[in-house]
């Protein structure tokens, strides 16, 4: 065992997160990035007196060399000081991630692409496709109802030759109380024309029959499937985006040899706990509810090592935007995992070994094992497919 | 900042509770408002032998001259001997809850109203209005189906002239479940003529079309309008008090005006605190949660401050009945955001002029700016409305 | 009260488990009876990178004479060369459960009887009789329709003469959202002619209004009714194992004399706790997730001891099939109720008389008096029924 293998030290796999912007932010851009309301704080208020808020003071200040805990506005100026190409390369630099799993279907052209993001980081970058964006994009570039299926075929072949795995966004289009079966193909060409025929300006999937065609085209492919599941963003409706709802799809698919990545999971983190117990391809995390949390992230952590499996949790910072929350996803989770593990030694005296093996089940092994990241490196190496990297 | 900025020692102010009893109370009357059943302990058990009985005997029991843990005997004896008055007087006054907003729409014959609650307690009260009492009010004085839409609008005008806010019961009436959108002004005639016409002596208003007619006219006045949220009565099904449940109708209402306050919570306190993220008019407390927990309410309110900001988060003590659950509500919330405040300074070094700054917003200054009550005092000050207090 | 009453050294009454099997098993088969998956861990991992199995390790190897941590192999072997008779012998007699409730309708060929269990582990058995499978035992006897009713009738009292209690799979079956009423006559029979007709090789009770019959039929007996709740088994629909969803059955079944035992119960005790206070023919315990838990079992058992009354809460192992398990439910029951207790002293100065009377309470004595354990003694030593012991 290498002896890069504490949580302090050990390297992370972040298996999913969205690209950083460097672009110079002012400060209600910032500002609408550390949240996931999609509107200003009240009057009077910021969306700094957060955990989140406290822990950037706290956390990153000192990364742009400032005192620990500066005001939101001292911190805000040292960013347009330094520029966001800088502030992006320090904060990401220092978190020890070494690869990117990153999700490029939401406002892609803000944000890095997995080359840029692997640039900025130093690090490896690997691509992962949004299902309904992919669809999307199709029909946006004329594909008729006649033509889709076959169309989306091709499509996610090609994607999936360079992509580490797919996600959907299933649970705020439609409910994860979708029909779990895979619809018939006159089903879904029905779907397809009365979304074609009917859609606008504004290219927009929310079909359930549709998005259930492509999660199971992913299943046909044996992909790594992440499923938005809990909390984030603010157009879910979250009671329906707890993973139990998932059940029935999940066991239609375990004979398939897809895995099932559940991402954030909070509240229901516990519920995805069980199903990464009993279901041998699913695996879980709770990214965004770590650096979103701060100074209580460490409990959430804590709550993840009930039923799971220990080759079953993954790292993930579900970060999107700005450094800070990659930053803080890998810090807060280095920490609750370390604290989590000192508490079962001190409980049950956990031997050193075995907290090193776990911390680093945790941090990428499951992860490079989940996505099967060997087979995909050595593609690269041997020029099957392209690579994004330092 | 004033000195009164430590949880120990800053002003409460309670922005959910009902009115005390003055009574001598014998023992099973007292018994059956220290739990939220409707029915008697099992034979050969107690009421007392729970989280809130032990805090009664642990901390209540000094403030009436006793031992910590003198028997529940010992206790209702001493309590008889010194009469209700005098109990709950010294209670409430131990409580340092400065302001009392008291819901009066359940056995309001039983308990003080805001003007006696003001003198008990040496604070002051506000009224908060209950929007099914009500209009069960207007129907019980004679008022007909074609009289009551402009029956009422008149009747809440009148009392929002004094009230601070209205609280909804349609958790236990509807389930949060309802329909979101504002009904049609023909539906809700059809509604009221149905109910008008069907009812007997006892007038329940348990329509969906009406409720929702009554949650709409608040919303139209802009007002704070509290919901029963989770744990609390027995007659609640408490699936469907989930406050995901309302997240449709938190959308709609979200550019109104209006403020939505999520009460108690507890099991679904992290839900709640998801919504306050999300909705820049939602807030929300766990207040009955606190007392009724006990030796355990420090973990609960620690759950409050994860995704919640710190500028939604309130304090109530949703006590009923005896001056026991006020005086609880106040020194366990008091304790549990002290703890949650060591840890944060512990792990991650939170200064001491924050911790101060919480503090008050938690305790008194976000329910005043949320309720508007600068505004209110204005007018009580100025003659425009009425008042009690001190 | 007996020098007995710490929680480490009180006799347990465990009021819901199965019997255990004595035959040399080998890895494979161990391993799959120390997770709830119906399928073995993925290529390369193991069910003993779990809480559980880390548990194993470190508490049961000594009991085998080994180090702690041990490795899995190594455990394995030395299970092999002292024999299932021998291990489950030894781990057995070191839970100090005295009192063992044992349900035998799943796999009962595989596992000890009761007789057989009290003879295994030293102490007292009593049954408990799984309501489907007595129906299924009636059909697959070649029980007809027309004349189930009645025979059901006969069987059940002639079971409930010995047995202690009833249990029911209805959450597993049918969900726990079913129709909460007692079903007619005329709707059982047509049920029973529709599962009896199309009925094949393999019996399977899933039928909502049979199911419903059975649970009534033990309601009119004023049975102690156990549920399954929650986690356990790969086949639930674990968000229709909500507890919250049986209210409407609770509130029915009040007055009529029935107990009910809610199991298990994560991830939803908390609201298992609710319901414990409010309705007092209510009890629940944590089995399953105790020993499923291992090093974060102790903030499992914290979580119970919220809202539920104290002479509500009891203890489970609900162990299958390994000794293990009993083992370590016993164990980390006893550990996660000390410190549950040492921290209220810490906070709340409980004190120490009262924590041995509540150890007692959810040791043993609730359950004794909730089942009428003395009754059931009674009529043993009187010849009344039969008996199973030591």
């Amino acid at each position: 065992m290498s002896t890069e293998n504490t949580p302090a030290t050990v390297p992370l796999l972040d298996h999913h997160c969205h690209g950083v912007t460097l672009h110079n932010l002012d400060d209600s851009a910032f500002e609408s990035l550390i949240t996931e309301s999609d509107w200003g704080a009240p009057e009077g208020t910021t969306h700094f007196d957060t955990q989140v808020g406290f822990a950037i003071r706290r956390h990153c200040a000192p990364v742009l060399g400032l005192d620990p805990f500066v005001s939101a506005e001292a911190y805000l100026a040292r960013r347009r000081e330094l520029g966001g190409d800088e502030v992006s390369r320090r904060l990401l630099r220092a978190t020890g991630i070494s690869d990117y799993f990153i999700e490029i279907g939401h406002r892609a052209d803000e944000i890095l692409d997995p080359t840029e993001m692997a640039d900025a980081a130093g690090a490896r970058a690997f691509e992962v496709v949004r299902l309904e964006r992919l669809a999307e994009e199709l029909v946006i570039a004329g594909c008729d109802a006649a033509g889709f299926r076959e169309a989306y075929d091709g499509v996610l072949d090609e994607r999936l030759r360079s992509a580490i795995g797919v996600k959907s966004i299933a649970a705020y289009r439609i409910g994860l109380d979708f029909a779990p079966e895979r619809p018939s193909s006159e089903e879904v060409d029905e779907a397809l024309a009365r979304w074609i025929d009917t859609t606008g300006d504004v290219v927009r999937l929310d079909d359930p029959v549709i998005i259930r065609h492509l999660l199971w085209a992913a299943v046909d492919r044996a992909c790594a499937i992440q499923f938005h599941i809990g909390y984030g963003d603010a157009d879910v409706d979250l009671h329906r985006c707890d993973p139990l709802l998932l059940t029935e799809f999940l066991r239609l698919t375990r004979p398939t040899g897809a895995r099932v990545m559940l991402l954030h999971c909070y509240p229901f983190h516990r519920e995805a706990g069980y199903l990464a117990q009993v279901f041998p391809h699913v695996y879980f995390d709770v990214g965004l509810a770590i650096n979103y949390t701060g100074s209580r992230s460490d409990e959430i952590i804590a709550e993840t090592l009930e039923l799971a499996p220990f080759h079953k949790i993954l790292f993930s910072s579900d970060a999107f935007g700005v450094a800070e929350l990659y930053y803080l996803g890998a810090l807060l989770f280095r920490r609750g995992l370390q604290r989590a593990l000192d508490v079962f030694v001190e409980r049950d005296q956990w031997p050193a070994g075995e907290c090193a093996r776990i911390t680093e089940l945790v941090a990428w092994r499951n992860a490079r094992r989940a996505y099967r990241l060997d087979d995909r490196l050595f593609a690269v190496e041997t020029g099957l497919v392209g690579a994004e990297g330092p």
